[in-house]
């Protein structure tokens, strides 16, 4: 398809491409019938100025990347929806990659993010062995992950949300509970609920129960993974989930083998993002609060790409959803 | 942030940009130690060669809009992560716009991806009155919408997907059947699920119930017309909804007003997203065949971006997702 450029666009409206480029920049002299012959050209030409060429000749593409797993999964979609909205009001644009848990595609979108020029990149992974952030150049924001220096980490307050949850369990009662956490080799800020899962176990002098489900499984093994430990733990009264999936998954296994939520064993999940709670109204979980969090990784980017120093980690307040689980 | 160059690669490496730019472009002979001098040289300055030069000298980005409503509604979540899979397989990045069903919004993203020429878009908008995209240049694929001439449509098979969850329902005893429908005055393929209904219900001498509740709508307003509805309308015995989010309403609100699903009120979606039915196992549903809109749109996008005639209404074959609320 041939692409419109100034030249057709001076011949359409009968002028010279230095009159059309007056036009665009708003410079010098124009009349009103020039500037009007110019418009009408252009818009029946399909007309539009070449952002690509300012992009390079001013080194500044006002464009993101945003790597995340997968665009799908409640908690990211809204974080990345929130991401973009903000973003876009700020005139910058989004190049969407899901990495889909797969490192080999992790860095390739890294590597074609830096030679389309991006001014910046927002990363929510959790793949394992990816040293490619590291020492970078380019302004990077990252969210629920460590990335080591350079690198803002922008998370919820795990170790209260963890707090949060197991304490509720406890007051109700529960007293074999089990955290079903993600992988324990990975450095993420999530590791510390399990850490204040620990503490108060330990307070309470309970028995720890612990599960760790790997993001990154396909959610069919999670399926397999929290099934045969609930059937080899029939004891288990209280469930504090990674996330609402995880949790889902456990309050159907339940209710399909006979043990009744929350009068049986409770259940308590983590994320509490808009479009799950809509589907699952009665699930009590911990809300990130994903607003704040798009809000705080989205400023911390933009000024960072404007040569200010951010090196925070930064801790956001998580609140309760008291669904009908616990 | 200052960004590195030809110039600073051939300095650090103590070599001619001549030499640099023989390496990129793998031209002319060069030694096995120039080549690792530059190599080491690049990747120690973190030189990333500028793709957006390449892109504004060949008159293509390989970059592609999608301008969707929301990356958070499953189906479209899904469908967006599908498509940007499949283009990042031929090479191809995504600008993702999400026009929250804001009119404005969504034609200033039009607007953003022509000054960025992008090499084409795939839209699945519901909003009514944008005519943007009538008669572009630039080629357009349409999923679930119709967006007139020159416009590839790809959409399922939505007469048959009506008629499969309506003759269920029939099938299972259901006597007053709703159908939760979206808005009538948008043209959208999806309006034949409500042909297929009609006629059914015709067939079988069954009094209509039509609902519109508009795609566009905060999910507190959808929830509210439906609520209402159920209340005003008790005889209800049997409903088709519009997509998934509108049956979890209808169940989730029968059930906390003491009505059983399936046993006093027979549900069936519409959609069958991936991310949904692990949340909501028990759902019964028409399942679209995402996979495959994917694939389609994106195949047609690539055939019209390469000259090709596409000027094809498209629908694809949609099957039952048989959970237990039917």
């Amino acid at each position: 398809m041939k692409k419109v450029g100034i030249r057709e666009v001076a011949q359409e409206a009968e002028v010279s491409t230095a009159t059309v480029s007056r036009v665009l920049n708003n410079r010098g002299y124009i009349s009103q019938e020039t500037r009007n012959k110019v418009q009408s050209a252009m818009s029946k030409l399909e007309y539009y100025p070449n952002d690509l060429a300012r992009a390079l000749y001013k080194k500044r593409t006002y464009t993101v990347g945003l790597i995340f797993p997968s665009n799908v999964h409640p908690f990211q979609a809204e974080l990345i929806q929130d991401i973009e909205y903000l973003l876009s009001q700020q005139g910058y644009k989004v190049l969407l990659c899901n990495s889909l848990n797969n490192p080999q595609k992790e860095i390739a979108y890294l590597t074609m993010l830096r030679k389309n020029q991006v001014d910046g990149i927002i990363v929510g992974t959790h793949n394992k062995h990816i040293g490619d952030y590291n020492g970078s150049n380019l302004p990077i924001v990252a969210i629920d992950r460590d990335l080591g220096k350079n690198t803002t980490t922008v998370a919820c307050d795990n170790y209260a949300g963890g707090e949060l949850a197991v304490q509720l369990l406890i007051n109700r009662g529960c007293k074999q509970i089990l955290d079903i956490r993600g992988d324990s080799s990975i450095k993420l800020p999530a590791n510390d609920r399990t850490v204040a899962y620990q503490n108060l176990m330990k307070k309470y002098g309970l028995k720890t129960y612990i599960l760790e489900v790997p993001f990154v499984l396909p959610a069919e093994e999670k399926k397999a993974l929290i099934e045969t430990y609930l059937h080899d733990n029939p004891e288990i009264d209280g469930i504090f989930a990674g996330d609402d999936l995880l949790a889902s998954i456990a309050i159907f296994y339940l209710e399909a083998h006979h043990k009744k939520v929350p009068t049986d064993v409770k259940v308590i999940g983590f994320d509490g993002a808009k479009q799950t709670l809509l589907y699952n109204p009665r699930l009590t979980t911990i809300r990130q609060p994903i607003d704040q969090i798009a809000e705080t990784a989205t400023t911390k980017l933009i000024n960072k790409i404007n040569g200010k120093k951010e090196k925070d980690q930064l801790k956001l307040p998580v609140s309760l959803v008291l669904g009908h689980t616990v």
